[in-house]
C-alpha cells in the first residue's frame, strides 16, 4: 500500500513493526560496507594470473627500462579494440582513469583546450549529469570549476537542458559516465549520443570526460551498447570535443591496473606534448602484464563474464529486497541495470539523510548521502547510492534488508511529521 | 703537450693522425649509445626477485584493491629509513619522481604554494643550477617559467649568486639534484646545504625541488655525504621552502619503481588535499613487491653495492680514456664522480657541437650537446654529458676512445681556425 494514502494510525502501525525489525538487526552489532565501488576478493582473484607474467621483453625491447611514453603497442591495441579506435588514438596512462581525467582537466586550467589557459578566464563552468560521480565532482571543485546539475532522464543527460546550456561561453565541459552511468546504470541512447556529437557550445574549446569507466561490465548477455561516438563526432566537426577514458580498475586490480585516454589527432598531440615533460614512461611492465594475460579483446570479455558471475547474484539479491519491501509502498524508485557497479534509490524527498542516519546506526555504511551531487547537495534529499560488489552475498542479504527497513521508517517518520 | 702551445704545424700533424684513427673507428660502422643514463642489463636483472612476490596482503589489507592514497606504510617506513625523516612526512607515489615533480610545479601553478596560484603572475622564473638535468628544464619550459642559469661549483651551486637572484620576487623556486648532481656528479657541501637551507627569498613561494635522484647511488664505499636539509630547515623557518623526491628508478626499474615526495607537515597536506582530488591510490601491489624485496634501508644499501659492481668498472673504462688521451692537453676538464649516472666533460669553449657531430657520424650517440643547459643552450658551447651505464664494457671502451679522438680533433680544429 502506498504510503502516502495511509492514515495516521495505519502509519503509527507501520513504525512500530518496523522499528520492531530495526532493532532486531540493530542487537546484531552490524559492520556491512555498501559504499564504494569496490570488487569483492573473488573478483580480484580471477586475475591474479597476471603475477604470472615474468617476462618483460615486448619486440625486442626490455621493457624494465626506460622509454616508451605512450605506451606499449599490444596494450594500446586492446584498448583501440574494446573501443573500435585507431590505436593512434589511444595513450595508455597510469593505474587509474581518475589521475588522467584530473590530469585532462589541470592541462586545460594550466594551457587551455583552445587558444586561452582556462586558468586565465573568470569563471569556468561545467555540466554536471545528476545524479553522478562523486570523484568528477572533486576534480570541478578542486580546479574551481563552477558546477551546473542537469537531470539524468532513462536516456541519458537531459539534452534540452544540455543544449541550451552550451549556448554559455563560460560552459566549458561536461563529465559523464555514458554506458552504465554511475549510478544509475544508465547507457546513454543513440539518440543522445547523436546529439551530444553534434553539440554547438559556444566554448569553441568545450572538452567532454567521456569516462567510459563501464566499457565492458555487463550484468548478463543482454548488455546494453554504447554508440561509439568517435564514429559521429567528425559528421559535426566535433572530432575534439571528446576525450574518453577507461581502465582496468575494474577489470583486474582497482589502483593497479592499467588506464587509456582515448582523443582525436589533434588532442593526442598536445597530451604528448605534455606527457614528454610529465614522465618518461608509465609502467610498462604492467601494461605487459595485462596485455599478455588476455590476449586479446576477446580475452577481457570472456574475463568480464566470470566477474558477471560473481555480481549478478549480489545485484539480484539487492534487488529482491527493494521489490520485496518497497514496491507498491511509494517511497522510493530505482532502475533494474544491466552493468556497471550500483543500485540507484530514489527515495521520498527529504528523506535520503535520515535513511543514511538510520543505516549507519545499525552498522551499515552507504556512500555518504549527497555524494552523487555537486558539493555533496542532492536538492531533492533523495538519491541513494548502493554498492552491492563489496560485501559477500550473506551480508548483502542482511543489509539490503535493513536498507529496506530504514528507508521505509524515514519515509513514515516523515509523513508522521 | 697542451694544444694552445702548439704551433700550426705541429696542429696540422696532430690532426692528421687523429683524422687517421678517426676514419678506422668511423668504417667499423658502429652504433654506440652513452646519451641517456639507463641502467644496463645486468643491473635490472638484479630486481628480478620483485617479480617473485605473490602476496599482496599487508597489515591485513587486500593490496589489490582500492585505497591507502598516500602509500603503504611499509614503503613509507623505507624511504624515511634511507632520507632520515618521519613516515608522516612521505608520501609514496607512482612509477617515477619525475610525475611528482611535474605535478607539484602544476600544483603550485593551479594552486599556488603560497597565496597566490603562479598562473595568476605575469612572470616566474626559476633558478637552474648548470650544467644541470635536461628534464628539469622540460618542466620549467612547459609552464612558461623563466629559467636563469646559476653556474655549478665544486660545491654546489654558486651560493653568491643564489643569495643575490633571490632577492627578486618573481624568482619562485631552484631545480636542483643535491647528491651526485647530473651530470657533474658534484655533491653539495655541507657549507651549500647550510646557505640554501638559510636563504631568505624575497617570494614567500619559493620552493626548492630537491630532486634526491642519486640518494644511494654510490660508486663505491667511500661514497659522498649530503647533509640532511629537513635538519636545517626549522633553524630558519624555512621547513616549508624545500619538497624532495626520489625514486627507485634507478635501484630497480626505471619506469616500473616507486617513487617518493618527503615534505614538511603543511606540504604534506597541501599535496594530499591534491592527490585526494587526484588518484585513489597509486599503484600498492608495486609498493608492496618493493618492500617486500628489500625488507628494509639496509636491503636497499645490499642491493645498491651490486649495481656498483657493475657500473664501477664502466666509469673507470671512460675515466681511462680521457686520461690517456686528453690529459695534459687542454682540450677538456672533467671531474671523477664517486656516484650517480654521468661523467660532465667540459671541452675547449666552442666545440662541445662539433665534437657531438663527430661522433654522431662514426656511430656514437652522445646527449644532445647542449641539453645540460635550459633552451638547450650552452652559452660556451662546451659541455658534454657522458653516460656510462647502457654500453656494455666492450662497447663503452670503444666508444669512450673515439669521444677522446673526436674531442682532440674539434678542439684542433678549432685552433686551426
Amino acid at each position: 500500500m502506498l504510503y502516502s494514502e495511509m492514515n495516521r494510525d495505519m502509519l503509527l502501525n507501520e513504525k512500530n513493526q518496523l522499528e520492531e525489525r530495526y532493532n532486531t538487526f540493530k542487537a546484531k552489532n552490524l559492520k556491512l560496507d555498501m559504499s564504494r565501488g569496490k570488487p569483492g576478493k573473488e573478483q580480484l582473484d580471477l586475475s591474479n594470473g597476471i603475477n604470472e607474467i615474468k617476462d618483460f621483453v615486448y619486440n625486442g625491447t626490455d621493457l624494465r627500462n626506460y622509454g616508451i611514453l605512450d605506451g606499449i603497442e599490444s596494450c594500446k591495441k586492446l584498448f583501440a579494440e574494446l573501443l573500435d579506435v585507431e590505436t593512434k588514438n589511444v595513450i595508455i596512462g597510469p593505474n587509474e582513469s581518475l589521475t588522467l581525467m584530473f590530469d585532462y582537466v589541470s592541462q586545460c586550467y594550466s594551457h587551455g583546450a583552445g587558444d586561452t589557459p582556462w586558468s586565465k578566464l573568470d569563471e569556468i563552468k561545467f555540466l554536471c549529469p545528476v545524479p553522478g560521480y562523486d570523484r568528477h565532482f572533486t576534480i570541478c571543485e578542486y580546479f574551481g570549476i563552477k558546477m551546473i546539475n542537469v537531470p539524468m532522464t532513462p536516456n541519458g543527460p537531459d539534452m534540452d537542458a544540455v543544449e541550451e546550456l552550451v549556448k554559455d561561453e563560460s560552459v566549458k565541459g561536461m563529465m559523464c559516465i555514458p554506458k552504465y552511468s554511475n549510478p544509475q546504470g544508465i547507457t546513454f541512447s543513440d539518440e543522445t549520443v547523436k546529439r551530444i556529437a553534434a553539440l554547438k557550445p559556444a566554448a569553441k574549446d568545450f572538452r567532454i570526460i567521456w569516462d567510459n569507466a563501464y566499457c565492458v561490465h555487463d550484468l548478463s548477455d543482454d548488455g546494453e551498447k554504447l554508440l561509439n561516438i568517435f564514429d559521429i563526432l567528425p559528421e559535426y566537426g566535433n572530432e575534439d570535443m571528446v576525450v574518453e577514458f577507461c581502465s582496468t580498475s575494474k577489470i583486474t586490480f582497482p589502483g593497479a591496473g592499467i588506464s587509456a585516454v582515448i582523443a582525436s589527432d589533434a588532442n593526442i598531440a598536445s597530451i604528448k606534448k605534455r606527457l614528454n615533460a610529465q614522465t618518461i614512461s608509465y609502467d610498462k611492465m604492467n601494461q605487459h602484464r595485462h596485455a599478455q594475460f588476455f590476449g586479446n579483446a576477446d580475452g577481457v570479455k570472456a574475463h568480464m563474464k566470470k566477474h558477471a558471475e560473481i555480481l549478478k547474484p549480489k545485484f539480484d539479491i539487492v534487488l529482491k529486497h527493494l521489490k520485496n519491501e518497497l514496491s507498491g509502498t511509494g517511497t522510493a524508485e530505482w532502475i533494474e541495470p544491466k552493468g556497471g557497479y550500483f543500485i540507484s534509490l530514489d527515495v521520498m524527498h527529504g528523506c535520503a539523510k535520515r535513511v543514511g542516519e538510520l543505516c549507519k546506526e545499525a552498522g551499515v555504511t552507504l556512500t555518504t548521502v549527497g555524494a552523487t551531487y555537486p558539493y555533496g547537495i542532492d536538492p531533492n534529499d533523495s538519491n541513494i547510492r548502493i554498492a552491492p560488489s563489496y560485501p559477500p552475498v550473506d551480508e548483502l542479504d542482511t543489509a539490503a534488508e535493513l536498507l529496506c527497513i530504514c528507508v521505509r521508517l524515514a519515509c513514515g517518520e516523515r509523513l508522521l511529521g
